[in-house]
């Protein structure tokens, strides 16, 4: 298959690599037709952030790769060929850095295991380097605006229907990807998918609990007169369980915060003092507007992000 | 990547063809590893049957494959690049074939859009042949118990939420093949898709609106103590609009059938003289049971596959 030219010239920004520590261009195919990965998006996936060669919390991301598995009932490859995999991966990436790029180097590391053609014994599994765009470091500082997305269903919903697969990674990733782009086309950066069923319940819109974003968690500040602080992060049912978001409640509960996973409503995001997208890659993204009304959280942005280390962090919305 | 044996075996029972017309073996990687078909599971397909070497509704199929793709903002080529492919795969399938065979000779045919890498100016495609797997067949005849599994969304909120590609026959199947897993793990044959939201509506469990099958759509009959007999399938809403469904309906009005598209509850299910699953390539399987209560629909089968054309049609439900 030709893949036309706009993919060639950028070959070079990105590092493949196969659980047996061979590492080969990007632009060499890969899977056979008949993947049932290509056909049904059928496997499951991993991306972390690689900080100057370093991938951050590689053991929770092959942890969760496992969980995603068992929900999809795919076998992956033991953890330590994906070890090797990323350590060749991330060995020709550094090679390959011009002495002049930004510094610290920041790489995307993605899992990837489709499940095969069928009758596949084991999902098949490589790992791809390649550089954070561009727009995900800018959107650290600037934040992005949210619409707000029915996802169909409830948390109570998800959670009695695995099928749904809520809790998997799973390459059936259509929909956020959709989402996202519903969310660009209404001149946002981004989205929160909300419960469903507004339409059979007799609930307020308010009343609607928050899910997470296409590719990220959402978590949420309250301080009270008193001078509590609180970040809350909704509850499992229905939504990924983020690694990102566990190293930000372990910090932020170091550093004398409270911590909780509770049902967070929409009335709860207009009322919160500070919201942020939370991800592996992109790792924390202010959220600046719901919907069109715009929302400043002042400076807890700069204190979440060192919570999170975040290469360059604490730089908080950009005031420009 | 290596894939083990069990697939090598059956690597030639599968042809695989470009858009220029050049054919080649399944076993030769095609898509790159970047390709967001593969990492997100965007792209569109198609499925239909080929009866010694015809496919059938081929330009219904084509014009919905561009409904998906602009539902998911994906370029695909045009039509005749597709029939090229179509036509090159059924003769080197033909080709192939043994003498000894099945006859008539029954092969899918699927046409795969993945979007490509990102910025790839237009979704590559390829089109594959493969045999009808027998099971397909048999079903046919024996027909398929099924249980009723929750969607999530309901009808009025899929319809509001164009995000969630309801009416999209994307590459991201993996829900549809959970759903299809979990049924077998019920000791079933198939899943029938039911509107989400009982945990918050006050509705009864009968009152819940059946959508479609993970790869079918849902077909009811009901006759009137008059002997007035209707074909019902679901309305749009929430479901794929399916172009073996829309045979059959032309064919039974045709026939003298009355037909319609309404809302159908689970108590319709439960009400109705037959039900039958639809689709382009198992063409249909009447459904012979509902979470294990049995049911039989006397003879409409064989009226049914006749509608339909099905190959060595009109067997019913087998009565060993």
């Amino acid at each position: 298959m030709s893949y036309g030219d706009p993919v060639t010239e950028r070959a070079n920004e990105c590092v493949v690599a196969l659980l047996d520590g061979t590492v080969q261009s990007v632009d060499v195919p890969l899977l056979r037709p008949d993947d049932l990965a290509v056909l049904r998006g059928e496997g499951v996936f991993e991306t972390t952030l690689a900080v100057d060669g370093e991938p951050r919390d590689l053991d929770d991301h092959l942890a969760r790769l496992a969980v995603s598995a068992e929900l999809t009932d795919v076998v992956v490859p033991e953890p330590d060929r994906w070890r090797t995999a990323v350590e060749a991966g991330l060995a020709a990436w550094s090679s390959g850095r011009s002495p002049d790029g930004p510094a610290p180097d920041e790489a995307v590391v993605r899992l990837i295991a489709p499940r095969g053609p069928e009758g596949a014994p084991e999902a098949a599994g490589y790992v791809m380097v390649s550089a954070l765009p561009a727009v995900s470091r800018r959107q650290r500082a600037t934040g992005v605006r949210v619409v707000l997305l029915d996802r169909g269903f409830t948390p109570s919903g998800a959670a009695a229907a695995p099928w749904l697969l809520a809790q998997a990674k799973t390459l059936s990733y259509g929909i956020n990807m959709a989402a996202l782009r519903w969310a660009r086309s209404q001149g946002a950066d981004d989205a929160v998918f909300v419960a469903g069923g507004a339409d059979a319940t007799h609930r307020s819109a308010g009343e609607r609990e928050v899910l997470e974003a296409p590719t990220s968690s959402v978590v949420l500040a309250r301080r009270t007169p008193s001078g509590e602080r609180t970040l809350v992060t909704p509850t499992l049912d229905g939504v990924l369980d983020g690694i990102t978001v566990r190293r930000l409640l372990a910090a932020a509960g170091a550093a004398g915060w409270a911590t909780t996973r509770a049902t967070v409503t929409i009335d709860d995001l207009h009322a919160a003092d500070g919201i942020w997208l939370v991800s592996s890659a992109r790792l924390l993204a202010p959220v600046t507007a719901i919907d069109g009304i715009a929302r400043d959280d002042g400076d807890l942005t700069r204190e979440i992000a060192a919570l999170l280390d975040v290469p360059g962090g604490g730089t908080g919305p950009a005031s420009a």
